[in-house]
């Protein structure tokens, strides 16, 4: 062996590659390769939660300025704070307390890389041996990936679409057990584009504490709501059950690629206290990396200074596309839309297979309508559970 | 229960917390807790590889222009892709393949959070059941954070004082057994400030080919070389030994919070192929968040357009403080210093503990030195094991 090819020993850790398939980027990546790179059209990539390459969904001067000034101070080429910067921070605290009966701290505030990496600090801290967490379905396929790297068992509740796909609160009762941690909303929903009403927030605030759990509130659409029901931040109900809200600068200001996101308890009660949760997420946020430091910077600035003409115009906007969508969809015979989207930016439909010959299922719809006509839309089995 | 408070049932992971007790980060903020507020003396921070804040080492004017028109171009707002956008991918494969005999392909390049994130999924990647790896001591405590979180089991070898902090090679052998996956060198070295020969490196490849691991060869201080010892990237030795080579802009560009790294397999003749690595680590990166997309659009005139002066600067003034502080150091009785260093921003020294009085260990020390002087420092200690 000596001269010959050594023996390398080392092998990657299986289940990795598991997770990221199930991931929307991972779909993605899959669909793309599908599409024919012959036929000369553009794809219209209706796949993921990013308008940002339309000139119309251009960000707020505003909040571009607020960069680029933190960047040509030359103050922020430092590391950071493990839970970001106080003047981010503070920002962030108030920016959310406009919204809530009490009022946040910073130190309730804990800045990380966009939404992401807010559900993977907090499914990480919670995945103790046993414990296992209640998702919704459909859901955003990212937490499921989380959970199964971190092997926290999951349980699905359903949304249920007569109902603007409200969370099936009795099926949440029936499926928690002693070891349930958590459960998730996602509101404005993703991929459902529905938005909570406060009696039903309030309801779900109610259940979680009847069974001792938190409420992981994912707000990543905090705001983009465009139908009758207002938005409501989960946190109004934090001193009902602890709720850890989940959110980010990207969609609201269109910036998916700047990465900076927020997990916030809103806890007035101090239900978290003395749990181990905290101290934990602290340790998690340490050993992890942080948004870029001049970006934190800038969050005062983007926070403050954004316009409301520039929020209403995106909700314009957003409202117009939704409507369209809607109206196409009921011209086509094979999609039906069980409701009108109110918010966010997805739409969840249901194919009528026996209507589409030779296509046997919503992935071939989706793998066929990339490759024919370079459309890319999601297949619902991915919000729907794990077996693409 | 009802209307009382309800047994709120959830818990933080343990482990988390105490894998940031053993980071730099988590001792530092205890150190800084230590200083005395009261006696009005500016700290003097030596503790960590940062020196921005001063404004000799602020960065190089076109590295601040490059984001600046990245950002002002408002095409760089979107989600990137898993592994990085391609043209920062290139120019990084560029920028390496300058100093190997190989040409490095953009398709070995993975954009990471800073060194830090591609060090985490390294060390997430290897670690299958029962698998061990093999890490210097003195080292940087992340790995230990970062491997105890993946249960992948560490085993330390020397770095040798008396000859210029080199691997005991020796010592590698009878650590490695079945079950060893990768070894990890830091060049130039932290904490020692060495900087390995040509020679050394290449003992280090051919060791590792004949127990049959990779290198993990962490060069995040690459280039800041400024003693007789030349830099030489491990990747020239990647056709004796697969080599990851882990690097980042934060050490050569003094933008440490500008989070911009880098993860790329210097393997020519593919030895990591189809070992089931290279697609885990896709898998991890799926999973993770990307460093924001305008600072990866950034990279390319980064790099190409920075010029000799900048780095020239900085090598100068590395150097005189390495001076200074080696000077200096041989003036105080109860302090020794092995060697003097060659690269790199730390210096590794010996306490002599019988001098001290009333001193019972280093981590005392750096406690007092903080409290009496508001000199930050580290304890050696914490990078020899993970006892602190
Ligand atoms: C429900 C949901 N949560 C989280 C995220 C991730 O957000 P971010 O881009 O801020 O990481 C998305 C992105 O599409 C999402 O749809
Ligand atoms: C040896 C070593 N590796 C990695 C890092 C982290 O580098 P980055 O700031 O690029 O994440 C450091 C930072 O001090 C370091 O000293």
């Amino acid at each position: 062996m000596e001269n010959g090819a050594p023996a390398w020993k080392f092998r990657g850790k299986e289940g990795l590659s598991a997770a990221s398939a199930i991931t929307v980027r991972g779909i993605l990546f899959e669909l793309m390769a599908n599409l024919n790179a012959d036929d000369g059209r553009t794809m219209v990539p209706l796949g993921h939660g990013d308008p940002s390459s339309f000139p119309c969904f251009r960000t707020a001067p505003a909040a571009e300025d607020a960069v680029v000034d933190a960047v040509r101070s030359g103050k922020f080429n430092c590391y950071g704070p493990t839970v970001g910067i106080l003047p981010a921070r503070r920002a962030i605290a108030d920016y959310l307390s406009c919204d809530l009966p009490y009022k946040l701290s910073p130190d309730d505030v804990n800045l990380t890389l966009g939404c992401t990496q807010a559900i993977e600090a907090i499914l990480t801290v919670l995945a103790c041996p046993g414990a296992n967490i209640l998702l919704p379905r459909p859901g955003f396929p990212y937490y499921d990936a989380r959970a199964k790297h971190s092997h926290l068992e999951i349980r699905y509740f359903d949304l249920l679409p007569d109902k603007g796909w409200e969370v099936d609160l009795k099926g949440v009762e029936d499926l928690a057990d002693e070891s349930t941690v958590a459960m998730v909303i996602i509101n404005p929903g993703n991929p459902c584009g529905s938005v909570y009403s406060y009696q039903h927030l309030k309801k779900v605030a109610e259940t979680a504490r009847k069974l001792g759990i938190m409420v992981i509130a994912d707000e990543v659409y905090g705001h983009l709501a465009f139908g009758d029901t207002p938005f409501v931040p989960m946190g109004v109900f934090g001193s009902i059950a602890p709720v850890l809200t989940l959110g980010s600068i990207s969609k609201r200001w269109i910036v998916p690629g700047w990465r900076l996101g927020w997990l916030v308890t809103n806890d007035p009660n101090g239900f978290l206290k003395d749990t181990g949760v905290l101290k934990s997420l602290k340790g998690f946020l340490d050993i992890s990396s942080d948004p870029p430091t001049f970006i934190q910077a800038a969050v005062p600035h983007i926070l403050e200074k954004t316009n409301d003409d520039f929020f209403s115009k995106i909700i314009c906007i957003l409202r117009e596309a939704a409507d369209i969508c809607y109206e196409k969809i009921q011209e086509i015979p094979c999609i039906t839309c069980p409701k009108k989207p109110q918010g966010g930016m997805f739409v969840m439909v249901k194919l009528n297979l026996s209507l589409l010959e030779g296509i046997k299922d919503d992935q071939e719809f989706c793998l066929k309508l990339a490759k024919e006509e370079s459309v890319i839309v999601l297949p619902g089995k991915l919000s729907l559970s794990n077996c693409w």
